[in-house]
């Protein structure tokens, strides 16, 4: 492995040079960018020892100072493992370049040709936490579209994400392309994260990836443009109208096949007329599947076995097998709970009737709406993007799962014979 | 005229009527809309003797606060503007709903179909300065667009900004619609701004407009996602084979159409084997306009009256008659150039060479990049937008002059019929 910086000595020195080596990257092919990615998962491949052994490190020094299991889960690298991240950069490798496409045309009066063409951001930022496999992620997606990156993945995984890194750049100086792409401020502590989020005119659009807390932090003291791929707290309404087979399966589906991510529901609002009828097979559904349901007064009525639920569990994202249920008098309240509750992530409605299905979709200001089906469908490979930049809860730029087009922007091109303004 | 807000007593207070007023505004037809701002244009029309006899409140504060003379035209508001003003909201009301435009379908391999619509933002909020002008400009694209708005227009044109909000209130109400989707907050001084700066979670998106130093501090402080309208510091390179015509007239009018505004050129960089025919001519041709030019040694050597720049000249957008000229060796100085100095609005070439030509087009990293045409093209009027909301020097969601469907966000929908994941 190249050394990965030896004469950087600062954060902003290091993202000066991810700008200066953005030009170059730019103006690659689409061939010689999937190349150097083959190159980068070849070279991934071939280093599985060093990263096991650097990653061997950060488990190490993550014990040592009581990091929990989960944790150290996360943050684990195995040979299975990398494999997979090699794999996953083959797969962006295979993506169509999201940069040149033509995105608007027109002649103006005086006969000038205007284009709008996609062009990469320039340098793209990330700041996560621990996760050893959002810096290859993150590093492949942004070569891909013709961005350098800067990756500031946490201390805890210093060892593992500058491994990685040194790997990703001595790859892409095998191919000619400037390793300078590809930079970490991992060493420089909290210091690195607060010089990126000040980095305005040297990094051109920010993504956090992580908690709550990580993710509120950076929009509140980053200068430069921020992506904001925030939590789920996701609701699903089970409608007066809600064929009982669909409502069960998807609020299962829903919150049992992966409890962990962003898009299981948190929160099932059932309405009234309803509710004798399908909160207690749904309930003993979720059961059996081992959730706790945490429920209303009527809730806890209609079923047996439903703890009492808070108001300020509505807020939360549970991240477990833990669900809240609440009965609610009509649609309204069940949209007035949404407004109030939900972080734009994704909501369904399970009816029957088509009409209250596309008043649902008019009036949930949320990344995706849907209308009978699982809101595990949110997700950039279920949509069919190939890759998932993370999933948008803003409304600047990109809402809901972003693909490799969300990391380019425009640019408009103007071609004249000499033309004047009248 | 209706009273503004009667019984709101404090900035979010209004914002939050904002907000709530967002939901009825996002679901008006495209008829419902057009017809509202027709209703607003002739209100506007109706109350010229109010709105003159606020502005004159404003104009006398100004006046005995030492205002200059400049600002007191941009403040000032007679029948001939007010009429004008009106217009616009009439050409408004004609331009194409950009909301409901589908941007993308698909079907899931489980059969949920899967739409991506335009959708309103719900609330823009819009920063700006001593220019009434804006206030109706704003609220009309605003509500042409399905949002919501809050507007500062500075306490210098307090008074006309609430008279042309309360006229617009009025005329929304007399529609049936929610008047407390137009907000000010000018009363509130620089607590209003600083309001609006952290609403995160009230107002969606923010816009300034103003000058350099507003939008810097907007860009710091605000919590709020904003899109930066930045200064135009604007180059116009000619290369060794640019034509003399197209140099002179492009260059002439680029600098003297309209040199108060930002696609104006500052900066004109030759090509030192084209400077002995170019530089003389050209810099002739300026001063017959009245242009003070201020050049490097070379230019001085090769014309006359030209005054000496300094380094710092570069980087300033003049607003006036006066233009920067440097004679570069080649075009990768001219590019290096370009990228210490611009504002990364508007860089134009002149050339005759093709090759050339793309090289600048593909490698300069602007909102629009142009071969010979004038820089004064870059403007939402002449790119057949209809309308302008203000022309973006950021990369993230617009780049370059902004049209309606820039104050739209987007949306999933999903349809299904009891589709889980598998």
């Amino acid at each position: 492995m190249t050394p990965l910086t030896a004469t950087a000595t600062t954060a902003r020195e290091r993202m000066q040079r991810a700008k200066d080596a953005a030009r170059s990257i730019a103006l690659l092919s689409d061939a010689d960018k999937a190349a150097a990615l083959h190159t980068v998962a070849d070279a991934i491949d071939a280093a599985v020892d060093d990263i096991v052994a650097a990653n061997a490190e950060d488990l190490e020094r993550g014990r040592a100072n009581g990091m929990s299991a989960g944790l150290q889960d996360r943050l684990r690298l195995d040979a299975t493992r990398i494999a997979g991240l090699a794999a996953a950069v083959r797969d962006v490798a295979a993506l169509p370049d999201p940069v040149g496409r033509v995105l608007d045309e027109r002649e103006l009066p005086t006969g000038v040709q205007l284009q709008k063409v996609s062009v990469p951001f320039g340098v793209v930022g990330a700041i996560y936490e621990a996760r050893p496999n959002v810096t290859v992620d993150i590093a492949a997606l942004a070569l891909r579209s013709g961005n350098a990156v800067v990756l500031r993945g946490g201390s805890a995984a210093e060892r593992s994400n500058a491994a990685l890194v040194g790997v990703i750049r001595a790859a892409l100086a095998e191919r000619g392309i400037d390793p300078e792409a590809v930079q970490t401020v991992d060493d420089f502590g909290r210091d690195g994260a607060r010089d990126l989020m000040q980095a305005r005119g040297l990094v051109d659009v920010l993504v956090p990836r992580g908690s709550a807390q990580l993710i509120e932090t950076v929009v509140s003291e980053s200068l430069v443009p921020v992506i904001e791929t925030g939590a789920g707290v996701v609701h699903i309404v089970l409608d007066s109208s809600a064929p009982l087979d669909w409502a069960r399966d998807i609020v299962v589906n829903a919150k049992v096949q992966r409890p962990s991510v962003c898009n299981a529901v948190e929160t099932v609002l059932v309405l009234a007329d309803a509710a004798p009828r399908l909160v207690p097979p749904v309930v003993a559904a979720l059961q059996a599947e081992g959730v706790t349901v945490h429920g209303d007064d009527t809730t806890r009525i209609l079923a047996d076995g439903v703890v009492a639920v808070t108001d300020d569990e509505y807020a939360v994202e549970h991240m477990s097998l833990d669900l809240s249920m609440r009965v609610v008098e009509d649609l309204d309240e069940a949209l007035a709970h949404i407004r109030q509750y939900s972080t734009g992530h994704t909501e369904s409605i399970i009816t029957d009737d088509a009409e209250r299905a596309e008043r649902f979709l008019a009036e949930v200001d949320s990344a995706v709406v849907m209308a009978n089906a699982s809101t595990r469908f949110t997700d950039g490979g279920e949509f069919g993007f190939g890759a998932e930049v993370g999933i948008s809860t803003q409304k600047l730029h990109a809402r809901g799962p972003m693909g490799l087009s969300e990391l380019t922007s425009t640019k408009w091109l103007a071609r004249g014979a000499g033309q004047i303004r009248p």
